[in-house]
């Protein structure tokens, strides 16, 4: 009854063409969640929107909310909402006010709690189509319910409220989907069960803030100037920031659930990041395209790792978890309110560019940005201060999305003006008028061309106007939600019970939250302020590291880092000087993990080793092909060869792959790699070689009670490792004994027992190899940490 | 008889205790072109200093000063010098009057001009020692004439002029040292007929510069700091600039021969940026390890090519040329007076980090400094209006060694408070007080820490109290001159004939003279305000590559510069679009001369070329250990590999040394390669083939009437050459035939005929086979420049 004089209303109100010729039919749209905070918020305005927008489109509509509340109580509170939804400002007053009434008359509230409350719904909508003799043209759900809801209310859709063949279903959800890969493929695999990928329109309300949604169009439209410097060659930094003054009281039920990673960084700020790295599209208004291409940009960036963030947490959030959550004092919650992200694509376009991620709440202000900052290229004869500002090419280079808020407070592209004057949509976006103030990121506003947008509209305006439209462009698919669930979860997991570092809040943070990029790494960039104490005893840098003796050889023992770093000074010395005698160093590497560290910080901390008098060769080696990353080999040209200038010809790698097959006797690799030795080594005596001790005292790949290696003449031999892979090559002891050097690194609380072991026993080669090193003229040097050392 | 009285003078003076005991001997100071300018300066002040400051030191001295002139009005013309002389501030004003009173009375005044004239100076030295029972502890020769006359006067001193048996000779020659690295040689070689290395002092002033005589020291005393941050991970940038604001007017006679890059870049700039570069030796204190590390430093300098620099000239120059010089009206000089010059180390702690050097005259201001620019790898969530300043890591790091003039204007040593507090000799220097103004380097003087010497002294006071202690690191060996001059040599050849930009000089400079780098390369920022007309007509580059066709193939022809930058422009183009389709990229090289300019190209202007997903093979190799210079790969390796980063994995060099012999049928070296590109290249169909064309059509190692190759299932094969290494292998043609693409590259008038000739001839690979090359579905393009097309 009352559908039908809403209806009558609408067709009464003229703003249509006589229906019967024109209609292109009925839209109904459903706000499942219809008297929560966020439909109170935004969502009943951007239907509203929707409804100005589109009065005159050739739509009909009817508007239903629907909650878990009884009729009565729940139309009483959506109404209350709907008589305070405002007029935009560029609205006539009088059109305005009129199709506030019809858009009022145009909804109705719903309960919907049990399958039947979905029939009934269904039937309403279903009757009115026939009363009123209309097509149908669509129906929207907006899921704006908690995510557990989802299943339930989707499985009622797909059984009770599918629209009438050829009429399209489109459902919007709202995050959060999910809260790590696996519970968002699951998820993902249930709404699946009810809806089709194409149904699904998934909320990222950052992708209907313009300046977001303006990135994309902005880098098509500009390409004859960004192609040459949208790359590595000329990006010095990306900076994807959102801050927020807002703390998180009141949420918290939410908010200790989710943390600021999964709230803000794994979503919106992801999403700003694929704008910006991935390959533009030919077509960008294929939907399709533009996620292949997103999807592709996933693909190439760089898996996170503990070590590229640092997180925060305000210090009031403990109290507020605990009170909202009646959580008791003792109480701990580790997750973070602020997280700095070091992203890397290995894209060739973005390889060695960092893409800063950052967001937090109690900030010191509240602002939304993502900054493109180039390197600067250009030197300046004319000192700053005779210069004519203008339009210098020493000034920074930059382009900002400014999403909203900050010094500007409102949507904005700016471009610096040394860089381009950029083409932007006039119908869309304006330019502003030149002002000296405020600086914005280092620079006076008039060093920028400054665009606005010609009529700022609401995120949720713009998406639900996109859901009406079917441009999926604006939402996320499943595809693009697993990929970047792939990418997050393993940093989620690998902090999930790391101490966020405290702050106070606001402008009291001051440092305290600066990072910094460390190698490749994130680190604070002050120390904690409060000193905590070792829990177990003094730390790693109140020692040196000692000096002393081992199975009646040199010793050295330190905490692991001071240890590496110790070793790989005594290489470079050792280099050094064999150059200085000899003009040339040979070194022989072992496998393993324990060196991998060595091996970094040999590539990053070593500028004057002599690596191109250096001659690289393998202690030991599986019977892999050297592209396998089980191969020593590939692990050492992957944390070493790749980063220092080795001449080709003097790297040499273990022949474990000849005429296709691996390690077989026939082919004499051992017996060439013997030669090669011979022919280039002076007396096959190493300058060094580097060796490590397994838990059962084996060491380069001579295993206990070995056939081959431990005795005899052959200096290069095949040999079987109790673990896979099982086939071997290494060099013997008689070998490596006649090195000039030794040393051996054992590092970890595994090696504890056998380097107990191995400080009482004698020489029993075949029972523990490694008790078999023992350099005939040579020097044989321990590099033992304190956790192998002392357990 | 004045000798006589002088001396007595100085015993008597008491500042000495008495003389027998304790007298280090005698010292006698000779400067040659003492009344000429440089002497008027600086040098007699300098040698008033050394006087002042060594008087009690236990040496007596007498100074020597000489030239053309005849005794008369020589006398007179020093000795108003002398009165001239200033006392230093530090000095108390009695202490100095007399002590200047002295020191006149210790001067003398010589024509020097005959080899009688040197005999007998030696004369009066001799007998002025055996008068006052004096020991000769050395002589100081001080060259302060023109260059042409140095062998000259090296001459008499040596034959004439050397001091007793156990005294030192130490002569101190002033720049220029030669015009170029020959005449440099020659200057070099002559000089070392007469002097041992030891005793020559070639004086750079910018050494005696206490700034940069800081650097070295300052280095080795803040290791701590420096270590982890000196280096290409973390600066972004050096720049070693000298701006001077006067002209050259009234110095053009010497100017015109020598412009800017030989007045200072190839000595006071280079030597600041060797400072910078060198790998610091153990020992500081001993000059041989100082020099050693500093011809490391120079070996490690990348050659520079005409695209390195940018060059101006102030307008009134030409000008002050044709007045001076007497020129006519249409005398046009390109000698540059400004210059600015990109540099790149290739060590690995430099790699990569641009080195700006930039001087020149008429600029708008004068100052001299080697600024460091550290990376900003930190991000502060605390907005840039809201934080306290203090020492933010976001706010630039830099090193300044402020040599002198500016808004300083005084020698200076700045280190960035958020960088690190340095250690300081408090003896030398001493910190300045905090003060906001002025603005340097883009920062507060408040955001530094400041330092400045505790007593200023003119370079030429450091220099000559240097020679007097015999500390030789403060001058520049040969062998330190020769690579400079090594060094520089090719730019200034390549620059020659190059007009210079012309800018009006000071202020008005503006713009002008901003430069950038872009890829390798240095650019005017802005373009040629206006645009100059090649007085000979079209220049090369009026012309664009042109195309068309050649054995029924496309053909690009220009000047051998401009094809070579196409030919790789091409390459990285299609190894792009190849890493796209397929993520490898398969090219073929060739061997011999012509693609050596080619493989630089690519090595230091395509940055972007997909390196990592290349395969490298060899179209060809001579039957030659790789490690021979002969060795196609070898050539390969020296101008391309070692400066790219290919994967070891994915570089092909031919088999062509097996069981330690070359190219032995049994050994199957051909077939494993073969064998190789099977398992590795799709359809044997290598994505590029880069060929080369011999005078006698041979093409890869494929030769007229080859009984390999030309035809036939085998892809790879051994041949004969006519011309020594005559062992080759070589792709086959068929295989060859299988490429998506094919490239030949043919430069040089040597290659007229043939190039002649096979545009003529059909397909005839038996007698010509660079005839056969014909793609059975690739492409083929030729690549020819003018003079092998044109003849």
């Amino acid at each position: 009854k009352m559908l039908r004089t809403v209806l009558c209303t609408v067709l009464f109100l003229g703003a249509l063409p006589a229906l019967a010729e024109v209609s292109q039919g009925h839209v109904s749209v459903v706000l499942l969640g219809a008297t929560g905070d966020l439909a109170k918020k935004y969502l009943w305005q951007g239907l509203f929107q929707l409804y100005l927008d589109h009065v005159s489109s050739g739509h009909s509509f009817t508007f239903h909310g629907a909650a878990l509340t009884a009729l009565e109580p729940g139309q009483r509170l959506m109404f209350d909402v709907l008589k305070k939804l405002s007029c935009p400002q560029d609205e006539p007053p009088d059109r305005c006010a009129v199709l506030k009434d019809q858009f009022l008359k145009l909804s109705q509230y719903h309960q919907l709690k049990t399958a039947e409350n979905y029939t009934a719904l269904n039937r309403e909508i279903e009757m009115l189509l026939r009363q009123e003799g209309l097509k149908e043209a669509g129906r929207i759900f907006y899921f704006s319910v908690p995510a557990f809801a989802y299943t339930d209310i989707a499985r009622h859709i797909n059984s009770s409220c599918r629209p009438a063949a050829g009429a399209w279903l489109r459902v919007a959800l709202e995050k959060p989907f999910g809260h790590d890969l696996e519970s968002a493929r699951q998820l993902a695999a249930e709404l699946s069960g009810f809806f089709r990928e194409e149904e699904m329109y998934r909320v990222d309300h950052y992708l209907g803030k313009q300046a977001v949604a303006h990135i994309l169009p902005f880098r098509d439209q500009n390409r004859q100037f960004l192609d040459p410097i949208w790359n590595r060659h000329h990006v010095e930094r990306v900076e994807i920031v959102l801050k927020e003054t807002v703390d998180a009281k009141g949420r918290t039920s939410f908010y200790e659930q989710y943390g600021v990673i999964r709230d803000v960084l794994q979503n919106h700020l992801t999403e700003a990041l694929v704008f910006l790295t991935m390959e533009l599209p030919s077509n960008l208004s294929s939907a399709g395209e533009v996620l292949q291409r997103k999807l592709q940009a996933f693909q190439s960036l760089r898996g996170l790792e503990k070590s590229s963030a640092v997180v925060g947490q305000y210090e009031a959030y403990g109290s507020h978890v605990r009170e909202e959550l009646q959580q008791d004092q003792d109480y701990v919650s580790t997750t973070p309110t602020f997280a700095g992200v070091l992203v890397h694509s290995d894209s060739l376009r973005w390889e060695g560019v960092p893409f800063l991620l950052a967001s937090g709440k109690a900030l010191d202000e509240r602002v939304g940005y993502v900054r493109v900052l180039f390197k600067n290229r250009a030197y300046c004869p004319q000192s700053g201060t005779l210069r004519d500002a203008g339009s210098s090419q020493c000034k920074a280079k930059q382009i900002v999305f400014h999403i909203g808020h900050g010094a500007l407070n409102t949507p904005a592209v700016l471009v610096s003006r040394n860089l381009f004057k950029p083409i932007m949509p006039e119908s869309s976006w304006k330019e502003a008028a030149v002002q000296p103030e405020p600086h914005v990121f280092g620079q006076p506003l008039s060093d920028y061309y400054v665009y606005n947008p010609v009529k700022e509209r609401d995120a949720y305006s713009v998406l639900i106007s996109s859901i009406y439209h079917g441009r999926k462009d604006f939402f996320i698919t499943t595809e693009n939600l697993l990929a970047s669930w792939e990418f997050w979860t393993p940093l989620l997991d690998s902090i999930s019970d790391q101490p966020p570092r405290l702050y106070p809040g606001g402008v009291e943070n001051q440092h305290l939250l600066d990072f910094e990029m460390v190698g490749g790494d994130l680190a604070f960039a002050l120390a904690e302020p409060l000193e905590l104490l070792h829990p177990e005893g003094p730390t790693p840098s109140d020692y040196k590291a000692i000096q002393a003796k081992y199975r009646q050889s040199p010793l050295v023992s330190a905490w692991p880092e001071e240890l590496v770093s110790q070793l790989a000074s005594d290489m470079e010395r050792a280099a050094s000087s064999a150059v200085a005698r000899a003009g040339r160093f040979h070194l022989a590497l072992s496998g393993g993990s324990s060196p991998v560290v060595l091996f970094q910080r040999l590539a990053r901390h070593h500028y004057a080793f002599p690596w191109r008098y250096t001659h690289v060769w393998l202690v030991d080696e599986r019977c892999v092909p050297l592209t396998d990353p089980e191969s020593n080999f590939f692990s050492l040209h992957n944390h070493l060869l790749q980063s220092v200038r080795v001449p080709y010809f003097n790297v040499h790698p273990m022949p474990v792959h000849l005429n296709q097959r691996l390690c077989v006797e026939e082919d004499r690799g051992a017996e060439l790699y013997a030669q090669e030795i011979t022919a280039l080594v002076a007396n096959a005596s190493f300058d060094l070689v580097l060796l490590g001790m397994g838990t059962d005292g084996h060491t380069a790949s001579l295993f206990p009670h070995s056939e081959n290696g431990l005795e005899g003449a052959q200096t290069v031999v095949l040999t079987e490792s109790p673990v896979k892979p099982h086939q071997r090559m290494s060099l013997s002891l008689p070998l490596i004994n006649r090195a000039r050097k030794v040393f051996v690194l054992v590092l970890g609380k595994g090696k504890h027992n056998i380097t107990s072991l191995m400080s009482r026993v004698g020489h029993e080669p075949r029972k523990w190899p490694i008790s078999g090193v023992s350099p005939s003229s040579g020097r044989l040097v321990w590099y033992v940490d304190y956790e192998a050392l002392l357990g």
